[in-house]
This record gives structure tokens, sequence and C-alpha cells, in this order.
């Protein structure tokens, strides 16, 4: 394979210029340029990013860290931070952490060794102290005690919103349905958004909870819909948790939306192939990962950050179920 | 940040001490690793990598090159890669091409100049002449002229097995949907399997393909439907034409599975949650992706590997389309 040197030779010019050429800094003459251009091209030479990213201590990776690439919301998350990511030059590094701490950690460990440039985030789970603030994070729907930004959907609207669409099909007893995690994260404002309209609009309703995750399906919704017989309004943290409800539901003779209505949250169903199509509170996914690249690429360029916490707008999408 | 320096100073061992416990390379006495370990530790030293695969000029990445990580199957693939790798150590890079060759062209470029260890690529197009035979290569689903080793899932045997399926249920007059690629693809032999055991069985059949992609989806599944009225029995080349087949044919008043049955291709539906539950040929993603993973290292290791194409068996998943 060419070297640095060969380029050099070929085009009759000191290595500095090459060097100048690639990285477009300082000045080189324009016929000088296009000798050193077409060297490069004769001898198929490719500048090495590894010796670069040693010289500059720096790579141009930004790992992601999620606990599954295979859930529907975050692999298209990925889809579109990848595609910010590209825009600069930066490469994607994917870390499946399967939502276990220990998995997180040994990432986090991973990444410092590796000096990637920077970090985007997806936890549910305590770790705290094993983000460095050496390197820049940028978290998406949960907050960290440390001062690390944190890009979510306007959960508390959302929450308000999907009371409103209840209302308005008709629904008059509600009922959030959803777990509670042990950290901060910013989904249960889906829940604190929910009671506050609720009570806004002097609506009845219930919060049935239990701590994240499920570990038993089948008691989770049976429970709520003993329990709940006279809800004829669901608003379900998740799509998933819609989708379960409405499938042993309607097990039970329960049909959606005649007897309950149901909104969901996500936007997980890009097709409207496969029913129900659910209501559902849209996450903005493709302006949270932009919105995720380029304050990170902020951080990367040592700036300061006017907020901590940047909430994306969301909106209702109406489908088979309200 | 401490240095290797100040580990060995700390320890009072030399640098070249510290080396060989961090490698695990060379034989190092138990008092001395201990005190370059307690060292290491109080210091908060890391390794850095990315000296280190200046050194090694190879680095513990391998890309995946896929047309987008947020088509189901492709994030189920690259979920058990990203996981097979990590048991080596390695990680991802993720590049999503969007499927368009000059996407794709500028990635492998891209991944030269990084000196990936490997690529794992999935491409539809004809980027044969860029495919360079220094890096190793493991290819899902598409064979190249250059003898790069391609796993696969058992697309004749699917074929087949979708025919006899069909049978099975009822089906007398079947009818093979898909569309055909430009540049030789495994997913190709899906058509031939039901071709060939159709006629072994002496079923009557159609085969209705037009070039991919479809850029009017709409007259695609009309055009079908009006043509091959008498069709009883449907294998689509995927479960996304499988479906998109069903919804257009329920609004013509076709009932699936009472007037046709239909099967398709890969098994994107993870929960039955969802309607119709796809009847399919079950693609064994995980098995697909650690074969690959671990024909890479071989790759890797200079090791010759035995044939050129991996194809992995397939099962038949029923559902609710049969």
């Amino acid at each position: 394979m060419a070297s640095i040197k060969d380029v050099a030779s070929l085009a009759g010019v000191a290595i500095g210029t090459v060097s100048r050429v690639i990285n477009n800094s300082g000045s080189v003459k324009p016929a000088t340029r296009r000798r050193v251009e077409e060297a490069i091209e004769r001898l198929q030479y490719y500048p090495n990013e590894v010796a670069r990213s040693f010289k500059m201590q720096k790579s141009k990776m930004v790992a992601l860290l999620l606990p599954s690439i295979w859930h529907p919301f975050f692999s298209e998350l990925a889809y579109y931070i990848e595609d910010e990511l590209d825009r600069e030059g930066y490469k994607l590094m994917l870390c499946n952490s399967g939502g276990k701490p220990e998995k997180e950690l040994y990432y986090l460990d991973m990444l410092k060794q590796n000096k990637v440039a920077g970090i985007v985030g997806i936890t549910y789970n305590d770790i705290d102290d094993s983000v460095s603030t050496d390197i820049p994070v940028v978290s998406i729907d949960r907050h960290f005690s440390k001062q690390i930004t944190c890009v979510t959907s306007d959960n508390f609207e959302g929450g308000r919103l999907a009371v409103r669409e209840l209302a308005k099909a008709g629904a008059r007893k509600l009922a959030f349905m959803g777990t509670v995690t042990k950290v901060h994260s910013e989904t249960m404002y889906r829940k604190d958004g929910f009671v506050h309209e609720a009570g806004a609009l002097g609506l009845d309703y219930v919060v049935y909870e239990k701590p994240d995750p499920v570990t038993d399906e089948e008691s989770f919704y049976e429970e709520f819909i003993r329990q709940h017989s006279d809800v004829d309004g669901v608003f379900a943290i998740t799509d998933m948790f819609a989708a379960n409800y409405i499938e042993r539901a309607a097990k039970r003779g329960i049909r959606v939306p005649e007897d309950v209505k149901v909104i969901g949250y996500d936007g997980i169903q890009d097709h409207r192939l496969f029913h129900p199509v659910l209501s559902t509170i849209r996450q903005p996914v493709e302006e949270m990962a932009r919105t995720t690249i380029r304050l990170l690429f902020q951080k990367i360029a040592g700036e300061n950050l006017e907020r901590e916490t940047y909430r994306i707008p969301v909106a209702f999408r109406p489908g088979e179920t309200t």
C-alpha cells in the first residue's frame, strides 16, 4: 500500500505539502495541489485515519449506548443519529447494553479506552458515578445527577394531549397504565401530564403503575382489567403496553375502540399494514436524533449549551383505537 | 489523565513492565504484577486503544454496511452481530447506505481509510469493483463476483417449504410474488425453490415479478389482483410484500386465509400483537449473524474458509394467513 512518502516523491514535493493538501490546511499553490491530488489518485493512497486520530488523540467516532437496537424506536433513532453524524464525517459505534447495568459500565469503560469523541446514552439504570465528565455526553430521555445534556420528547405535553384526545373520543373514566423506573427518567412526565390534564378537565381517572420491568405480563394486564372494568379510556406509557393491553382485553370480550379508547406513546408502526393501527403520541424521533447530535457537536467543540434539557414537541397520530 | 509513565513511576517499575502486564505478554513476577495493577487502579489509568491500534495498524472495529438499520430484519441482525463481536472485544461501526450505490462507495472508501479489521456487507447494488480484497469481508444474502464469503438463509429450501405449506393448507393454484434485482442475490432462489417444488408436486402456478425496487406500489398489487384472480395461494418474497398484498386484497373483498392463503419470508413480527400474524418462512437471523462474525474472525486471522457460501436452514412459522 502506498505511503504519504510515495505520494510526496511522485508529486515531487515535501511530505508536509502532501499533508497540507490532505488536511486542507495552510496554503498550497493550485498547480502543486493538482500534482499531489493526481499522485494520490494514481497511487490509490488513503490517508490513515488511525494514525491521524493517534496524533489528534481524538477519533471521529461517536458511541451510541442503548438497550437494544432491535427495538423499533431505537432502530429509527439510530438511523437518524448515524445520518446526522455522517454529515460531519463522524462514524457511529453501536453498543447494545441489553439494559443491564454491568454491560453499560463495561461499555463506558471501553469507550474511555477508545477515546471516542462523544457518547449518546440511552439508559434506564443508575450509572451516574461512571459517566465521566471528560467525554462529551448527551442523554436521551434520562436525567443524570451530573450536568449532562438531555434530549427528550415533551412527555408532559404528550400526557396532556392524550387526555384531551381520549375525552374528545368520548371517554369519561380514564386510566394511565405504565411502570415506574428507579432512576429519574423524563418518560415519567407522561403520567404527570395525564394527571394534570385529567384534573384540569374534571375527568374521573385512575393511575395503574408497577415497578419496571414488568416480570409477569399476564398478571399485570389481568389485574388492570379486573380492577378497572369501568374505565373507557386508557393512556398507555408506550405503544407496546397499549398493544399488549388491547390483545388481552379482546380475549375478555372488551372491544377497542367501541368499549375502551386506547392511546399509546412512541409511534413504532411505520406502516398501516398491521392492526390495530394504534392511536398514539408520536415521538419526534428524527428531530430528537438530529438535535442530540448537533448538541453533541457543540459540546465536542467546547461550547457551553444554553439549557440542560431539550424537550421536542409531540403530536397526536390518530389510528384505529380511538 | 494518568499516563503509562505515571503508572510505572508509582509502581516503581519500567514502562515495559507495565505494558507487559496490560497486554498479558511476557513474564512478570506475581508481586510486580500486583503492584502495577494497584497503580493502574489508583491512577485510574486507561490504556489508550487509539495508540494501540496505531501501533498494530489494525483496529478492533468491524463495519456493518446495510441499507437501513430502521428495517426490522436488519436491526435484529445488527443486534446479534454486535453481540457476537463483543464476545471477542470487537466493536461495531454502523453504516446506513440507504441502498444508494454512491453512499455505499463512499462508505467503502471511508472504511479503507479507517483500517477497520473487517466488513460485513449487505448491499443490493453492483459495487464489485470497489470491494477490496485487502480487507476481510463477509457478505449477507449477496454474491460478489470476487471470492467473498456469503452467508444466507437457505432460500431455495425456503421456497420449496412455502409451496408444501400452501398445498397443505389447501391451495391449488399458487403464485410467487416478488421483484428481481439487477445483481445476483441469494434471495432469488426463493423463486427457484418455489418453481421447483410446484413443478415436482404438479401444482398449477404463476410467477409475478417486477424489477426492484417497486416504484408504484399501488399498480404492483392492483395488477396482480386483477390478472390472477384465480390464485388461492401466494408466496411473497418478503413479509412486507405479503402484508402489502393482504391489505390491498382486503379492500377488494378478498379474505385471507379463507379465499387466499399467504406465506411471507423473513419473520419480522417479534410479537403476536399486531394482525394478521403472517405465516412465514422464518430467517435464522441469530445463527446467520453469529456465523457471519465467526467466519469474519477466521478471515481476519488469515485462515482459509472451506466454502464460499454458507446457507443456514430455515423453518416455517405458522401464523394467521394459512
